[in-house]
């Protein structure tokens, strides 16, 4: 058969999976947002079967076989032989894994995520161990069933982030500890910044309508979009044109939701300016974690804690809480959302101390895979990495081992990203600023020129490219974590005037 | 085989098809709540292609095969017979139809929604007459592919309420149009009943806070449902416990939102008191459109307009809108709530003028399916008989033919279950007082007791008999429409002092 016509036949194929990742995407969506708790069994179970029709079409022999026939071709062209190369690496990922096995571990983590809900809401963590216990578990027996050259934790390291391994890992986190926790040490010996006014009463109504206008100014298309809630934000894009982004309101933080919706508004962005003809195909959903996680950064750290972010936002937001901020000047308030303070949750944590909440996640998660740790004592490995790096304990589970989802989606080697991401941001801003006055784009409400530099460098790419490749293209450069380090040296000397 | 390992084979079909059944519901619900405009074509295309692959598992020869070999099993217990009997009866009405017509169909009438949503925003029928008429074409075709005894619109009135027919129905209507419409005019030259309060500016989000009460009051169970918000309101039931509820608010209307909120809640009540052992059953979603109207109806107008409804509610409302009804006692309240205006929007109607709009799209289906009216002058026709029947002429497409989305989704044969629900309601409400003082259960906050009869005679059975046998068990008569004319004649009567 021509190479034409087999192409012809994948894409149907790949359009029937991509009609059970809309509706599997959207349930899961409402059932996040909205979909009541009772129901929940039900549709579990459900949810659960239809992710193992999903796994058939994919590991079905005569699927695999046209990919595999089809990549092989020499007429192929590059773009698609490129496509088709992401879709046959994943398709490693889980092709081997008993379909019982899959189902039953993809229904353990949609029950583990009520689990975890729950647990947290009771501050218990006895109450999620058990699942907790079973999704790791059945993680590491899902390791038998892949070939390859990656043993271990680098498995899912590579999953997450093409390329990355422990050893690669470790070097990057080596950097972070032996510059930042210096760094961290000296700050909290100077003189703190006043931050005590952003824990005021903020109505959770007056925060919908400033969320509003921050996505107005990052030029969010809501026809192409929403804004939901949820216990922990995320973005989830069912299409190109339908990214859906959710925050978290608490009345007593003003910095919570601002600063979730500025990152998964970055995410959201990344999503929405993939070019067209890749849209529909396999890399749009490729993007790498940390590659995905550079966007959403980017766009939290060195775009919305950089004081020119607010100069149109701010005396909106004054407006909208008059008795809460109008004794609080815009710079009172940037500095208050870059203020360093060693703290214990890691969605809320400054930009510096950031990545040594994510160093604690690693070194657990690659002592759980190489069994140097007590999986039966998590709770209190955390809490003493906890004091080790940052200088405090957590007094209970909610804000400790169960502050975070990712566990409870089996998730491991995600976490590392999140720090891999923010130093591929620091590289990106500093190859943008060749091009682009960044603060004068921010300050004359030009954010549509920054979109628009992320989009030719970066996003209009999707996941065709490794990351490595990518941060060369948009950059010049390899990755180099030296950006990330001298930049969050600079910036933070400045601020506590070092 | 055994009957037993049959009913498991056919019950794991089930299941699956239950799970498509599902995601396409939360999706549907997704879709009309919150969904961004912009991912409606990838969306439609994927879930209509979804929709072909439930209709490929339910026509599925040997799923046929199954299903009557197990119908005509001796040892097949009563209540499976009966189960499998309605799931046969409905295989019926698409068996025949060709995958490519039955697809066509499907995204057609998605997109005909879309078109008639833009139609009625921008207030032009000639927007949506394409699509209409499109629609009427196929479903005018379908009917070719109709095994059995009934043609032309009694196949579709048959396939919303099993039994009924042209015949039956003119009878039903004949009797609406000698004993209401005298009525009707002796009440428009009475002296009228002042309603303009209820025109004045009601903030959605007050409104918001109402149906909260209103549905708290109603014993709704928000573990297992929720009340979103779309342009017509509905009530899908994805499962028993999980009842989607949805209303519309208008801000310089107070009635609207109440008495649609009222309505749904009925529906979804009806859903969530079927008995365990049926709700994962085919009877779960079989109940006809007039028994379920009959349950949304009953609660709306024998209930919601009933004063001892709102001995605790409305002191409520008067909290949430001091300025709007400071000056509006509870009996004004609910003398406007009940006022009979001849009236333009359906949705909206009172008790008494409804059913005559029901009478007039009954008429004008009738009319498309035997070919006695020309399917290019229906806005005209439809002006026509509102001022026949009502006395008023619409002078705009949104408040005439564009108001309702039923024709959108090629529902012909829907709209004459309204009335016909009302009816039964009647006969319900009558056999209801044999057992319960209804006022004083609604004004002793007992709304769960009401809930529990209509449990107890209708509910749990869910759609397990037919319309006319439910309403025997019910009432223990079968059903006469006289007790609907005299409860409207009575109460009229009363309130217009006649």
């Amino acid at each position: 058969m021509k190479t034409e016509e087999l192409w012809k036949q994948y894409e149907e194929q790949r359009f029937k999976i991509s009609a059970y990742h809309l509706v599997l995407g959207t349930t899961f969506y409402d059932s996040d947002t909205i979909a009541p708790e009772k129901g929940r069994q039900y549709r579990n179970e459900r949810m659960a079967y239809l992710e193992g029709e999903v796994f058939d079409m994919e590991t079905d022999p005569k699927f695999i076989e046209l990919r595999e026939t089809l990549y092989n071709r020499e007429d192929l062209p590059e773009q698609k032989k490129q496509i088709l190369k992401w879709e046959l690496k994943d398709l490693e990922s889980f092709r081997y894994i008993p379909k019982d096995l899959y189902v039953e571990y993809n229904e353990l983590t949609m029950n583990s995520n009520v689990a975890w809900k729950k647990a947290k809401n009771a501050n218990d963590y006895k109450m999620f161990e058990p699942y907790l216990l079973k999704i790791i578990d059945l993680s590491k027996k899902m390791l038998q069933y892949r070939k390859g050259d990656l043993q271990g934790y680098d498995v899912y390291l590579s999953d997450y982030e093409p390329g990355m391994t422990v050893e690669k890992y470790d070097r990057f986190f080596d950097l972070i500890r032996e510059k930042l926790v210096p760094l961290i040490k000296k700050i909290s010996a100077a003189p703190q910044i006043d931050t005590s006014f952003t824990n005021r009463f903020y109505p959770a109504d007056q925060q919908r309508k400033m969320m509003k206008k921050i996505m107005d100014y990052m030029q969010f298309d809501w026809e192409a979009g929403v804004l939901g809630e949820t216990e922990h934000p995320f973005t989830s894009s069912l299409s190109k044109y339908d990214d859906r982004v959710t925050t978290h309101y608490y009345e007593n933080n003003l910095l919570s939701s601002i600063f979730s919706v500025i990152h998964e508004t970055g995410h959201a962005t990344y999503n929405y300016q993939v070019a067209d003809e890749l849209a529909e195909t396999y890399v749009f959903d490729n993007m790498s974690s940390g590659m995905h996680e550079s966007q959403s950064r980017l766009m939290e750290n060195y775009l919305g804690r950089n004081s020119a972010f607010w100069d149109n936002l701010y005396p909106e937001m004054v407006k909208l809480f008059p008795q809460q901020l109008s004794d609080i000047s815009q710079q009172q308030f940037v500095d208050a959302a870059n203020a360093s303070v060693c703290s214990l949750i890691r969605t809320e944590a400054d930009e510096l101390t950031y990545p040594l909440h994510i160093l604690i996640r690693y070194e657990i998660e690659k002592g759980i895979f190489d069994g140097s740790i007590d999986v039966n004592d998590l709770e209190n490995i955390w809490n003493d990495k906890y004091e080790e790096y940052l200088g405090i304990r957590p007094t209970c589970a909610s804000e400790g081992i169960l502050q975070d989802v990712h566990w409870s989606g089996g998730s491991f080697g995600y976490f590392p990203t999140y720090a891999l991401g923010s130093g591929y941001a620091a590289q990106f801003i500093h190859a943008m600023r060749k091009d682009l006055d960044i603060e004068a784009c921010l300050s004359n409400n030009e954010f549509g020129k920054i979109k628009e530099w992320l989009k030719e460098h970066i996003h209009k790419y999707g996941g065709y490219y490794l990351p490595q490749q990518q941060i060369k293209i948009a950059t010049g450069e390899e990755f180099d974590p030296q950006y990330y380090i001298d930049y969050l040296t600079e910036k933070y000397s400045a601020l506590y005037k070092l």
